[in-house]
């Protein structure tokens, strides 16, 4: 099927672009009221995201309602470690977490190698399903945690403020968790081979929690895994976004992916430098510069792009939209982005 | 009073050292079962903090116990705060937390300007008891938190994922932001004269939350204040702690310190490339390397040191020390800096 807007694509695979593309990560679901229609017919988060017709609702909504120029799949990093056997549940106001959690050798031996047509067969229904309904408006975004960033909730069991469970696996038993990570990576790419198949046009890896590590750590435990994803994903483009890993970026360069996101702490300057021309850029507002005016909100998306040029870029947040971002306000966002003339910067 | 061990302040100011000094952020409580032990015979962290006596004992038992080169006062950040009007409470696991928050101007207005001789009288007092009892045998270090960091806590209450409430004060209110950014420090400027006429030694601001904002954001919100601090406490050294704002390197370099700390994201090397010779590093070893073997904490202490170099150098964790940390571990540490050759390395 022809795309009629191929912006993010084109501007993934660097070529010329003559408005810059723009979408929110997080837009599928949290901020619409829509969304939250949708979700209080049904038991709750999971349910939605095991739903395939459901989840291919949510995802289109923000292409209808905000006029962004990507869908991404309504999903959760999470569905990963579900499918190789670690079950997670979903609290409100909690978020997600796993009741239990990977401790030793042996829990990780446990586990089995996820597959997309029998353990992720829900969210490969689900991408062919919006396919269908998208009927070529906008690319449809596939994706997946980093192997890194499952490790972390698989062993912390969610979030944590100093991660020094996962920390302590990794400098205390780092065959074990090379073991946890390479099963991981496995599940990863056959999954993600499955959403490309079932019709994802560019496919995102979120290395969420890449920022606790080192560098040299972060050398080890995440880029090589990094690595054989993308090597793996060869027929559509792949973004990388790899939340905090500053230290990262020079490194991420010589990775076989197409574009790099990068958050609001990264100067968008100093990071074309450090990258180089080979990759597109993606990021990086404040997602809290959406509580500002809507003045401030087109001041700040304007410097925005004029520090990163209207070329291989792609607009978007630092991070995923937070959840009590009035949806007017993300409308004056991707509404500044798409009027931008990018004949007034030479870039 | 002179002191028998002033490696740190000679280390800070630039001199040279025939040994690399070394403390950890957080040593003073937290890891020592001796610690625990007089925090069980008061009613809490609070009653601690206001005791002198006990505040100082606990302050020197590192000292006694671990071998560091300096001691620093127990105290907490939010002190600041409640001298200005804002009182805090400390609850086991959660930590502290302000039960009334900052939420608007009319709140910001009603705050005083915190004085070290009766709003801070405890701390000045127990810095006083620690000189005495020290006797010189290592520095004081006094210390203080930024006041961006203390906008943080004042207007979220406590820790937060997004930081989204005091990012919307900036955002959409930045001169009531910029209000309270300034009584916070003048409190601060009054706390710390108090604490150096007192007798510390040397003094530590810690911006704990600087990697939430971007380097625009941090510039506007942070550096003006930290520049006011610099500026006022002229007679000892002043290190600058500013966690996560690896973008604020440069012009930290230019504001009129003597040591900047470095966390364990940030390569010592591209530091002092970016920071220049002008100041003294301090950092930056994961407190997570102290989950490893006594092997693994060797090799890293010793590798971090040769990023380093021994001089204009103060070894430290990048970050405070994690509550389940072995002490044993703690000192293999210590032990480690303390007998690195000095001379085996070039700088």
């Amino acid at each position: 099927m022809i795309l009629k807007n191929d912006l993010l694509l084109r501007a993934a695979n660097g070529e010329k672009v003559e408005r810059i593309p723009v979408w929110l990560m997080r837009q599928a679901g949290r901020i619409l009221p829509e969304y939250r229609q949708v979700r209080a017919s049904l038991s709750g988060f999971k349910e939605l995201v095991e739903t395939p017709e459901k989840a291919a609702e949510v995802t289109i909504q923000p292409v209808d309602i905000l006029g962004v120029d990507a869908a991404i799949i309504f999903s959760d990093i999470l569905v990963v470690a579900e499918g190789m056997g670690l079950t997670y549940e979903m609290e409100e106001k909690k978020g997600p977490y796993f009741p239990k959690t990977i401790e030793n050798l042996k829990d990780i031996e446990n586990l089995r190698i996820g597959k997309a047509d029998t353990d992720f067969a829900y969210t490969i229904e689900a991408i062919k399903i919006t396919k269908k309904a998208l009927d070529g408006r906008v690319p449809l975004i596939g994706f997946a945690g980093a192997p890194f960033t499952l490790l972390c909730y698989m062993v912390e069991g969610g979030g944590s403020k100093t991660f020094s469970k996962s920390k302590k696996l990794l400098f205390s038993e780092p065959e074990a968790a090379h073991k946890l990570l390479q099963k991981i990576t496995d599940s990863t790419i056959d999954y993600l081979k499955g959403q490309v198949e079932a019709g994802a046009d560019l496919i995102q890896v979120f290395d969420s929690w890449a920022g606790i590590l080192s560098p040299q750590a972060y050398e080890v435990f995440s880029i090589p895994y990094l690595k054989q994803i993308c090597e793996a994903i060869d027929s559509v483009p792949v973004t990388l976004f790899s939340k905090g890993a500053f230290f990262a970026r020079k490194t991420m360069s010589s990775l076989p992916c197409s574009a790099i996101g990068i958050d609001w702490n990264m100067d968008p300057i100093e990071s074309r430098k450090i990258i180089g021309n080979g990759k597109t850029l993606q990021g990086n507002l404040d997602p809290c510069v959406l509580y500002g005016s809507e003045k401030f909100i087109e001041e700040e998306t304007n410097s925005m792009i004029k520090a990163f040029g209207s070329q291989r870029y792609i607009a978007n947040l630092g991070h995923g939209v937070y959840p009590d971002t009035d949806p007017q306000k993300v409308k004056r966002f991707v509404e500044t982005v798409q009027s931008f003339d990018v004949r007034s910067i030479t870039t």
